[in-house]
């Protein structure tokens, strides 16, 4: 969707091709030298940032709607997008009201009942990339994308900062029956650098010690007979995921003891 | 909805009071004496045995469509039920020949594009009760009701296996950060009994020793003065929960070292 023309066709035809009532809002955490954020979208017309969504085309299976639209807003692709909650307690009244103020703003005639304006409940998909590794491209309804850091995200969209806050609990718990950083470290690592990812994450410190042992326990890393030197007098050991472990743990969780 | 006027009316005009595109299906997992069961009903007029779900009205809360739904079709009130997943991936095709077939057997005049025969996403819900103190009322649209072993789930209407699956794969996993029980052991129980309940909620066995000395280091149960003669020689000391623990648990999460 490029020109005005198509853009009046969207607000005025696009209830046939694409589901009322639902839309999908995915929140990109990018990690980076000890810095988590989520990318945000400058929505032309309206006030203040949003996520990068969409909606579902009638026929278009859910999870095949969600990585299209964040292709279509960001250019981001082949992401493993998660689920993670609808939300639809409470938004359709500040929607209702934000959608009548981007028809002032883009001068659209658009009746009451168009279906823009409709009670639209969304559902939510989070993804955890390194952001130094991802270009973005916005589209035609958006002007500028920018990282936030997770603790200074500005006032959203919508309900949208409610949506931020539970995908970042829901990542944050998540941590702790799925492994992550695969694709967030350099193959080979130091503890110290997998220590900080863990830490960034979850927003708090955790003992180093342990934390070692733990993962070492669970054999999602093993220690390599190599160091790298990263100061006159230090050189610390090299780690690697375990790869056969850590694709098995993707699939059926960490198994905690109980 | 209780007679075949009203019906008329829900086919024909449902869409003017409930949302389009997006149904509710409610998985209530019942656990008694060392089984873990779910509700199923007997919709009439259809082949098989389904979840009691329903639509969203236009103006109405997500959760607290959940729990409307779940009551007319069950008479379960103030349950806790837990949003897990959007089901959206395939299922729109089995779900319009099934509304057609229905639409058969009701011998309803509707039209192709009636609002119950098109694509519905399906927004599962999970409970846990104690099925022993539920009373269920089935309504105009049920015929009968039965509480089936996890083991034994029949064929499911629509794609409704997959969303039981999916149900028990998340209890599964949400046993390990959330805990339970409260509602499910007596206030005072022995060992074993919330080792048969955690073993029959997971399908698994736990070691026994490992299993209450993890609960009793995270706070979450006490061991108590007491003891309860259950035969001749065997009076197994009774423990009760840590109700603020627990309770703080319930919010937080359970906090496994890392």
């Amino acid at each position: 969707m490029n020109t005005l023309e198509e853009v009046n066709d969207f607000v005025h035809n696009g209830h046939q091709e694409y589901l009322p009532h639902i839309s999908i809002d995915p929140v990109i955490f990018g990690y980076h030298q000890q810095q988590l954020k989520i990318l945000l979208l400058k929505w032309k017309g309206l006030e203040g940032w949003g996520l990068p969504g969409g909606f579902i085309k009638r026929r278009e299976p859910l999870s095949q709607a969600a990585n299209r639209i964040l292709q279509e807003k960001t250019s981001l692709s082949n992401l493993y997008l998660q689920q993670f909650h609808v939300f639809g307690d409470s938004p359709y009244r500040i929607r209702e009201r934000s959608a009548r103020e981007y028809k002032e703003k883009f001068n659209l005639d658009v009746d009451d009942d168009n279906w823009l304006l409709q009670r639209t409940l969304s559902i939510g998909y989070f993804a955890l990339v390194d952001y130094s590794k991802v270009t973005v491209q916005t589209d035609f309804f958006t002007e500028d994308y920018q990282w936030w850091d997770v603790k200074e995200v500005p006032p959203l969209l919508f309900d949208q900062n409610e949506v931020v806050e539970k995908a970042l609990l829901t990542l944050r718990r998540q941590i702790y029956h799925q492994p992550i950083g695969y694709n967030l470290l350099p193959e080979k690592f130091t503890l110290p650098e997998i220590h900080t990812l863990y830490e960034t994450i979850l927003g708090k410190e955790l003992d180093q010690r342990n934390f070692a042992k733990k993962l070492i326990a669970l054999g999602l890393i093993q220690k390599l007979n190599e160091t790298r030197a990263i100061g006159a007098h230090r050189s610390p050991f090299l780690y690697q995921f375990e790869k056969e472990n850590y694709e098995q743990a993707l699939q059926v969780g960490i198994v905690h003891t109980y």
